[in-house]
């Protein structure tokens, strides 16, 4: 380097967390967090003050397959260097020491222009609901159980509606002085072989609350009390009060986000246990 | 009726549950059970003492997706009346009542000599193994995480040493004065497209710990510590030092309870959500 400043290395980790035991994504003071329990983490193996970047910000209990964080890190560190070594046993140690919640799929080296957040082109979410009269029980920590048939094919018309670039303000939590015009690329709803209601929603960004709340409103269609063009009556006002109850937050999964082609994908199916890795989507 | 005894009405319920809030299923003295849980709710509901025989117990943490029960009730009290007027409303309330981690599939009324333990002639359990470097969240909650990969063929060989009658006390918690001899069925092994481990056991009945002491040895052949035909050698030893460590719980599941053909089967497929039922056996 011939600049004064120290040259840094950025990682990315992809991970996994059952939201469950978390307050939320966002580091908090005094607070379970899933960005205080990585950064605690990666500190004590790397000897130096972390500060992760992530692609997508989930709310207290909403769980995720494939976040995405990226950091920075001095090579200079004694134990960052060894880190860097080989980054395999970095993942392993560091999956080991968050705990059985999070896991770390993947650690990689990337270019220094590379941001979990600001590189990531679209993300995708995926709701579960049953409406089956009972429910399996473990399937109740990433399901709502709504208890009353749906109907696939209200819901699916309701969901036309949303695809596109618009203002999503009925569907979201107010971030005053910040726009919340978004595009929705796809809009996807199918029955399992369980029985169980699958909801992937893609799109550039999502604001707050809103796959949670779109859900919210899709299940009203589903169950009868509201017809499909409801929802774009919804849409249209812009009014929060108008738009269905925010599903709550277990059934909600980060499933995918994607990047650039610059950029690395999303680590091998290899490395995954327990998730059916999506089919392979561009970007 | 001529007798003077009351005619009693015995119902059979089919039940699945979270074993993780829970000491066991069998009731005992200010523990938090399965038993005690759902009899507390069927008293509520039924206005009577209830006491319920299970098909198979299972211990701490270990699981269940298709679990039998049958009790006793009389008829004459006014709310049981009530209840056997509509099984469905039953049903759906005493779920509710249990609470999330118990999910109560189907309530019918079966004749005097069905009993839930005596008239099932076959058991199924299922024990899930995860051999990936990482595994998804949610996963850790019905999986053995070993981290290390395993041999599918190496186990498959151990397994047929296992089929057929046989004195299983090297593989089960000594019950003094009691046969430790069953039969195993069928013990079938296959990888899912998640990339974990299911091995299934068939067999007429299980002793204590039998299952999870099986899997630990055939994960100690997988692993390559030890030969396929030491189980074998454990097996006709009858000493339980000789085996491999007993797995952990939480992989285990009781899957499904096979009766004859006198005996209504499974519940229908409909009923259930967020799991896949089993190809249909016999008996």
């Amino acid at each position: 380097m011939t600049s004064g400043a120290p040259a840094t290395v950025r990682l990315r980790l992809d991970l996994a967390y059952d939201g469950a035991p978390f307050v939320g994504f966002a580091r908090q003071p005094d607070q379970v967090t899933v960005q205080g329990t990585l950064e605690r983490a990666a500190e004590r193996i790397l000897g130096q003050p972390i500060d992760a970047t992530c692609a997508g910000r989930t709310d207290r209990g909403v769980h995720a397959l494939a976040q995405v964080v990226h950091f920075d890190l001095d090579p200079e560190v004694d134990r960052a260097a060894r880190a860097l070594d080989d980054l395999e046993v970095f993942r392993d140690r560091l999956d080991r020491l968050v705990g059985p919640p999070i896991t770390i799929w993947a650690a990689r080296r990337v270019a220094d222009d590379f941001s979990a957040r600001f590189s990531a082109t679209w993300r995708g979410y995926r709701y579960r609901v049953a409406d089956t009269p009972a429910l399996a029980p473990l399937a109740r920590h990433d399901c709502w159980h709504v208890r009353q048939r749906l109907s696939l094919s209200a819901m699916r018309r309701a969901s036309t509606h949303l695809v596109g670039e618009h203002d999503f303000a009925a569907f979201c939590k107010k971030a005053p002085g910040r726009s919340s015009v978004r595009r929705l690329d796809t809009c996807t709803i199918r029955r399992d072989d369980t029985g169980i209601l699958h909801l992937r929603f893609v799109g550039n960004a999502f604001c707050h609350n809103q796959v949670r709340s779109l859900v919210g409103s899709l299940v009203e269609v589903g169950a009868g009390r509201r017809e499909p063009d409801w929802i774009a009556q919804v849409l249209a006002s812009g009014d929060r009060q108008r738009a269905g109850r925010v599903a709550p937050p277990q059934g909600l999964v980060l499933e995918r986000v994607g990047y650039g082609r610059r950029w690395p994908g999303a680590p091998p199916a290899g490395v995954r246990g327990g998730i059916r890795t999506a089919s392979p989507a561009a970007g």
